[in-house]
C-alpha cells in the first residue's frame, strides 16, 4: 500500500536538519501520511516538517492528527499561525480539539475565534464528552421539504461550498423538525419537478445528540449509512454525523475496550510518541488492585498448607489449573464483552448465556481432563492425575459461567463491560479454582 | 437508540405464530433491525417472517445478514425466491455469500443467475479470499479524463441509477487506466466547461485488487475516504470499495483479533445463534495446546521439589507470582498487537519497542514489588518476602519483553500477530517465570 522504506526517511531528514530533503518528502506524500509520521516523532522534531507545509496542505495534515498531537503542534506555533488553523478548521475537529486540550490551550483557542465559529463550537461543546454532539457536524446544506428537486440542487450547488458533506442532506419542516433525509444521488436521479417530501426518506435512522458517539456508529455500520443525522430533544435537526467520524469512532472504540480487555486504560496518541510512564501508568492501576487481590490465593494456599504437606505432589499442578482457568474464563469474557459491544448480546440475555458458557466450559473441562489425566498419570502417579482432572471439569465449568457472567452484571449496573479484563477473571478464577482443587483433593484423596 | 422492548416480541410472535402480528412489527422496523432479530432466532424460526416481507424489503433485510445466516435463509426458500434474490444483490455482496457457502448452494447458486450477473460474481470469486476485490464493487460510472464537467454529471444522471455509488466516481484515461478520482461533489461545485482532468484527484489513494481488504479498510480510514479505487496489477481501474464494506471489514477483523487475543478463533455469525459445539471448537485448540504446555510448569516445580519442602512457604506464592507476571505479559502483548493492527507500529521498530517495554516492565515491577513485599512480609516473614519481591520485578521484565516482541517477530515471519494471545504469553511466562524465582530463592535463600 504505501512504501514503508521510504517514509522513515523524514525522521532523518529532520535530524540531519535537511530543509529541501524535507520539502521534497512532504510534497510526495498524501496528508494521513505526513499525519502518520509527525505522531511518530517527538513533538520538537514534528514542528519543523509541519512549519514547512504550504498553508492548504498544513490544514489537512493538522486534521488528521490526534488532539494530543494537535496540542503539541500547537504549542510550537506562533500567535498568528496558531488562530489562522484554528478558524479554518472544521467546527466539529476544533471542538474535540479544545474539548480535550489543556486549559491553557483551549482558552487561548477560544478567544482567537471569529465570533461566528465561537459560537458553533461552544454550541458543540456543549454537549457531553463522547457524546454524538461533539463528533457531527453543523455545517450541513439544510433543505425545507416543500422544495421542488431543482430547487433543492441550485441550494445543494449554491452553499455546498462551505458544507462538510452535501451526500446526505436533512430535509426539515417548519419548526426545523427533522422530516428525514434525502441522498444527494436520489436527487440527481429524480424528476426535477418532484417535491422533497415525496422523495424523503421518512424512515432513515436518527440519533440525539446527547447520546454516546461509539453507539450512533455502531448504527451508521449496521444501517449502512454515509451520514447520520442528529436531532436536539424537540426532535429540531442539529447535524450531520459523517461516516469518517463513524470510522475513527469505531476504531477507536474498539482500541480503548481492547486495552481494557488487558486490564489498561487506553493511551491517547500514537504508540511511538508514548512515554514509558504514561504506558506504565495507563497499566498500573489494575495491576496494583490484582496483585492485592491475589493476596486471596496466598490465603487458600495457607489453608491448605497441611493437606499440601501430606501430597506435595498437588502442588506441581496449581500453575496448571490456574493457568487452565484464567485461560477458560478471559476467552468467556471476551467473547460476551465483545458480543455486548457490537449488539449481539444485551443484559436480559443473561441467563440464556450463563447457561450456553456454562456448557461450553463443560465441554472444554472434559476436553482438558483427559489431557490433564494423561500427563499427571504419567508425571506422578493416577490418584493426584484423578484429583487434577476433575479439578480440570469443575474449575473450566466455573470460569466459564464467572467470564460470562460478570460483563453482563457490569452493564446491568452501568459500568462499561470492558472493565471485566482478561487479567481480572484470570485473578478471580485463580483464587476460587484453589479453593475447589485442595477441596476436591480432600474429598477424593481423604487428606 | 432502539427500543430494545418491542424489538424481542418478534420471536414470541413467531413463536405464537401470529402472522398478522409478525407483518406489523416488520411493517414497523427498518431492515437492520429486522435482519438483527432474525440472526438471533434459529433458522426454521427465522424463515417465517423472512417470507412475509415484500419483494422490496426482502432484497434490503437479506443483504443485511451476515453469510452464514444468508445461507440458512437460502435453505428454507423455494427455488424462483432463492434465484430471484441473489439476482437482484450487489455483485460483492453475491460473490462474498457465494465464497463462503457450502458447495451445494454455491453451485446452485452460480447455475441460476444470469449470464452477465454470472459473469461479474465469477470474476470477484477469482480475487483470494479476504482480499480487496472480495469487497469492491464493479458497478461504477467511470468517467473518461476528457469529459467535460457538464457532460460527465449528465453521463452521471443517466447511469447513475445502476451503480452502487456515485459518490467518488472513478475518472480513466484510454487504456482504462486509473487517472484518479473525482468526487460528485467537485462536479456539482465547479464550472460546467471545465475538463475532468483539470479537478480529478490524481493523488488519490488506490490499492491493488489482490491486497488485503482490512488493509484497504483501515486506509480509507486514515485517509478520510467514502470510496477508494481499486486497480489490476496494470493500473487499470476494476471496481470501487465503498465506506459500508469499509466500516464492516474494520468492525469484522476487530472481532477477529479480540476472539485472537483470547487464544479463541473467531465464530462467524451472531453470537446467540452460535451452538455450544461451535463456540467450544472455537476455543479448544489453543487451550489444547497451552494445558500441554503447561507441563513445563509442572517440570519446573518438580525440578525444584527439593528447595519447595525446605521451604514450604514458597508454594503459597506461586499463582501471585504467575498471575502478575501473566497479567503484565498480556498487556504487553495486547498493546503491541494493536499498534500493529492500526498502523502505529511496524516490524522494523522491534528494537525500539523492546527496550521501551522492558522499562515499562522493570517500572511495573518495582511498584509491584512493594506490594507483594509488604503482603509476603506479613504473612510469612520478611526472607522469602523479600525473594517473592525480587522475583516479581525479574518477571515483569521479562513478560513485558517476551509479550512485546513475540507479536513483532510473529509478523516478520508472516503470521498474524495476534495469534499472540493473552494465555499463550501468560503460559510461556508461567513457566520460565517459575523458573526465575526459584532460581533467585536459592541464590536469596542459599538453599
Amino acid at each position: 500500500m504505501s512504501d514503508g522504506e521510504s517514509k522513515e526517511e523524514l525522521t532523518e531528514l529532520v535530524e540531519r536538519n535537511d530543509l529541501t530533503g524535507i520539502r521534497l518528502w512532504l510534497a510526495e506524500h498524501p496528508p494521513y501520511e505526513i499525519a502518520d509520521e509527525l505522531e511518530r516523532m517527538d513533538s520538537r522534531s514534528a514542528i519543523i516538517p509541519f512549519r514547512l507545509l504550504d498553508k492548504d496542505r498544513e490544514l489537512e495534515v493538522f486534521e488528521e492528527l490526534e488532539p494530543v498531537h494537535q496540542h503539541e503542534i500547537l504549542l510550537g506555533l506562533r500567535n498568528t499561525a496558531f488562530h489562522e488553523l484554528l478558524e479554518e478548521m472544521n467546527p466539529d475537529d476544533r471542538a474535540r480539539l479544545i474539548g480535550e486540550a489543556p486549559a491553557k490551550i483551549a482558552t487561548r483557542a477560544l478567544a482567537g475565534l471569529s465570533p461566528a465559529e465561537r459560537k458553533m463550537t461552544a454550541a458543540l461543546l456543549g454537549y457531553p464528552e463522547e457524546s454524538v454532539g461533539r463528533y457531527m457536524t453543523p455545517e450541513t446544506v439544510i433543505l425545507h421539504r416543500d422544495l421542488t428537486v431543482a430547487r433543492a440542487l441550485e441550494v445543494v450547488r449554491a452553499k455546498g461550498a462551505e458544507a462538510e458533506t452535501v451526500y446526505t442532506l436533512p430535509v426539515v419542516d417548519d419548526g426545523r423538525r427533522l422530516a428525514g433525509t434525502v441522498e444527494l444521488t436520489d436527487l440527481l436521479l429524480s424528476d426535477d419537478d418532484n417535491l422533497l417530501k415525496d422523495v424523503v426518506d421518512v424512515f432513515v435512522a436518527r440519533v440525539r445528540a446527547t447520546e454516546p458517539a461509539e453507539d450512533a456508529a455502531r448504527l451508521m455500520q449496521e444501517a449502512n449509512l454515509v451520514a447520520l443525522p442528529v436531532v436536539d430533544s424537540e426532535e429540531r435537526f442539529v447535524g450531520l454525523l459523517t461516516f469518517d467520524d463513524a470510522l475513527e469512532l469505531i476504531e477507536a472504540a474498539d482500541s480503548e475496550d481492547i486495552a481494557r480487555q488487558s486490564g489498561a486504560s487506553p493511551v491517547a496518541g500514537h504508540y511511538v510518541a508514548a512515554s514509558v510512564v504514561r504506558l506504565a501508568r495507563a497499566r498500573s492501576v489494575w495491576l496494583l488492585l490484582l496483585i492485592v487481590a491475589t493476596t486471596l490465593t496466598v490465603n487458600v494456599m495457607q489453608a491448605f498448607e497441611a493437606t499440601l504437606e501430606q501430597v506435595t505432589a498437588l502442588a506441581l499442578f496449581v500453575p496448571m489449573l490456574t493457568g487452565t482457568g484464567g485461560n477458560v474464563g478471559s476467552q468467556s469474557a471476551t467473547a460476551i464483552v465483545r458480543a455486548l459491544a457490537v449488539g449481539e448480546v444485551r443484559v436480559r440475555d443473561l441467563p440464556r448465556v450463563a447457561w450456553k458458557e456454562a456448557l461450553v466450559g463443560i465441554l472444554l473441562g472434559f476436553m482438558l481432563a483427559t489431557v490433564a489425566l494423561a500427563i499427571g498419570a504419567l508425571l506422578v502417579g493416577i490418584s493426584v492425575a484423578g484429583v487434577v482432572a476433575v479439578a480440570v471439569i469443575a474449575v473450566c465449568t466455573w470460569a466459564a459461567i464467572i467470564g460470562s457472567t460478570m460483563p453482563l452484571l457490569a452493564r446491568r449496573v452501568g459500568v462499561d463491560p470492558a472493565v471485566v479484563s482478561a487479567p481480572l477473571v484470570s485473578t478471580l478464577v485463580d483464587a476460587t479454582g484453589l479453593l475447589i482443587y485442595f477441596s476436591i483433593a480432600r474429598m477424593l484423596l481423604g487428606v
